[in-house]
């Protein structure tokens, strides 16, 4: 083993702790916690390890050089170390990891780079805290207002300006194009989050460790706010009640059914009763939707019919998020195919990522995927092989000597 | 208006504030929480300016006591002072209030009591935090086992063991036949759940802000444990995926179908999603119902359908409670009827009270009802005319009068 594979297993075995429940295995790293930040700490003490110049942008994501991206615009890789709530261990973290243990391998073989070179670590990428995903990147892109994010609030109620606050941080967040005009590529490593990769009737399984993608399908999130009257379950009449819990399971059941009509996916994940009490009719249910599938026109039939569904119920239909279809860039995912290997597979997803905002705001980007043998992801038992993740690595090296000589 | 009224005004205003949301005017008064301890603190200071003796059953319950009731037992009177999650002010402190206020009235005016008179604080009536109704009187009665009271849990992972020593009490708790011992009889004044009462077609309005009830409708709850699959939600085919959100869905629909066509009433008042993130499809649901009806083998074969349905989805079905019909003590009814006036309504209810708890412990149990304008309860806007609550009070004074005489 090299020892830029060393020091990615160590890395590894260093996260694997941190914001971990202890009886799912499951992962609560949400954006400016204790978690978060004890990881935002780990990763600037890596960088330092690594001899990089660490810095922040407008939103707290971290960026670190190897060489200065004032004088020339660099190559960034990354991704992100935060979770969905019971998350898996690989999701971010197996592209910040990659990316320090790449550019270590780099350092220790003498690599002469033409330009700099970039790690980044996106803050709040899942939204599991705040309901918006890519915060990070879509706060500095402009994609996302400094005025809305602030104003976003948890499940306590807390909005993101005071979390900020309460974590030492300015809430003067907005665009930074000085952070964008410093990257001239960003290459985002990250497991597959289904299992098109391990199928041996699409990809020849010798080759398929690593694959490169094509686009994000278009994706959005949804709130459908529905109202009810709160009151005792034990002595309300059936046709007295005014029940917002019954309303959320005809949103929930349509939501299924337009998704499988329209060729896409639609789910309902989460959701809040008001007053939540076991003898309490329910007063007000707030459902959240996620949609996306390879057509955009499709998901917009799914979302206009549970719209009129949710007003019909007397309710009010909220867009929380869209991302249109994003491609990556062509030239640059020619290149890398070419870098490692015409028989690279090459795949689209239906998972956001910081690399997808990026592309809409114009920054040249690519992504690598990892194989993932089961598919499972956003779960405890997510996962990828040890030797396909060194595999990822080997294959981060080889495309960030390419765009760096 | 009476120096006894106006100490009922008093003690009503000086609740008003404790666990209440400024946003909804709902109150949050949970068992063994910082807001339970001030109301539980402020019965004690009234009790000590009335100079009752006051003590505590195994279960922490208050009583106090005017005369002394191991040398004859005593007439008892009171109710709780918790609430259900944003419910409103009077389910509970209108009982407590007009109590402390009855009694008060009984020492100015010189009365000569020939046995003890007792006022009682249940805690954890509504069941609010660990799930189960009237958990003060059932442990106290036997109907609620130690160990099970000890083991059942909040919404926290907090177990009720826990919540008990957090508040630096004793976890020996269990039955306490010597509390029972001390009640000759017990009346428990309320706020009408429905609106019954209120209703001119059935009662002439100038003579029915009291009743008397008849009995409880047989009551209990039950929970569904649905499994599910955590996955990603943009990157997991529909037909791939196990979703407990779907299955509960099912369950909720079902439970208001099955409720209406054997003639019971039944709700899903409470839910929890794992891991409840917008991009996560749903891993497991558990959702809480709560049913009852005048026919007890109406709310059976409810539960029935949705027990089996539950098992053909895949899930656990629980009993967490269950109290059959409760008939007041018919002998002591009627003589509270006849002491207000045989044009006092009398009406069942289809709302637990301790006072049901104690029928079923063989304690000689009776209720009286203020009439409730608009029916609401467990919600902020839970209201009854101060002047009805008057009456209460002096409809609780006679009967005192009458029954400790």
């Amino acid at each position: 083993m090299t020892d830029a594979l060393r020091e990615f297993d160590r890395m590894w075995a260093e996260l694997e702790p941190i914001g971990r429940d202890a009886r799912t295995g499951g992962y609560h790293r949400f954006a400016w916690t204790r978690e978060d930040h004890t990881l935002r700490e780990w990763f600037a003490g890596e960088c330092a390890r690594l001899g990089l110049d660490l810095t922040q942008d407008r939103m707290g994501n971290q960026w670190a050089w190897w060489g200065d991206p004032d004088a020339a615009p660099g190559i960034v890789t990354g991704s992100h170390l935060d979770s969905v709530p019971d998350g898996g261990a690989y999701d971010g973290p197996l592209g910040v990891v990659s990316a320090l243990a790449a550019v270590d391998a780099l350092q220790q073989k003498g690599f002469q780079s033409t330009r700099p070179i970039g790690v980044v670590n996106f803050g709040d990428e899942e939204g599991a805290r705040f309901g918006v995903a890519c915060a990070g990147s879509r706060v500095i892109t402009g994609a996302l207002s400094a005025e809305r994010a602030l104003g976003l609030s948890d499940a306590d109620g807390v909005t993101m300006a005071e979390a900020l606050s309460a974590a030492g941080r300015s809430t003067s967040i907005g665009p930074d194009p000085q952070t964008l005009a410093r990257i001239d590529a960003f290459v985002e490593l990250h497991v597959e989050q289904g299992r098109a990769m391990a199928d041996p009737q699409q990809y020849d399984q010798s080759t398929s460790a690593v694959a490169v993608a094509t686009d994000i399908w278009p994706h959005g999130r949804w709130r459908a706010e529905l109202p009810g009257v709160a009151n005792h379950a034990g002595t309300t009449r059936l046709e007295d009640r005014d029940d917002a819990l019954l309303k959320a399971t005809e949103v929930i059941t349509a939501a299924r059914l337009r998704a499988a009509q329209y060729g896409c996916v639609a789910t309902v994940g989460r959701m809040s009763l008001q007053p939540n009490g076991i003898n309490a009719v329910p007063a007000h249910v707030t459902a959240y939707l996620d949609a996306r599938g390879p057509d955009a026109d499709a998901v917009q039939r799914t979302i206009a019919d549970l719209a009129a569904l949710v007003r019909d119920l007397g309710g009010e239909w909220h867009e929380d998020s869209w991302t249109p279809s994003t491609p990556f860039d062509d030239e640059l995912s020619a290149r890398v195919r070419r870098t490692l290997g015409e028989s690279t597979p090459a795949l689209g997803t239906g998972a956001g990522h910081d690399a997808g905002i990026l592309a809409n705001a114009g920054v040249r980007t690519a992504m690598l995927f990892v194989r993932n043998p089961t598919g499972v992801s956003h779960a405890p038992s997510e996962f990828a092989e040890p030797v396909d993740c060194h595999a990822g690595v080997e294959a981060l090296i080889t495309v960030l000597e390419d765009l760096a000589s």
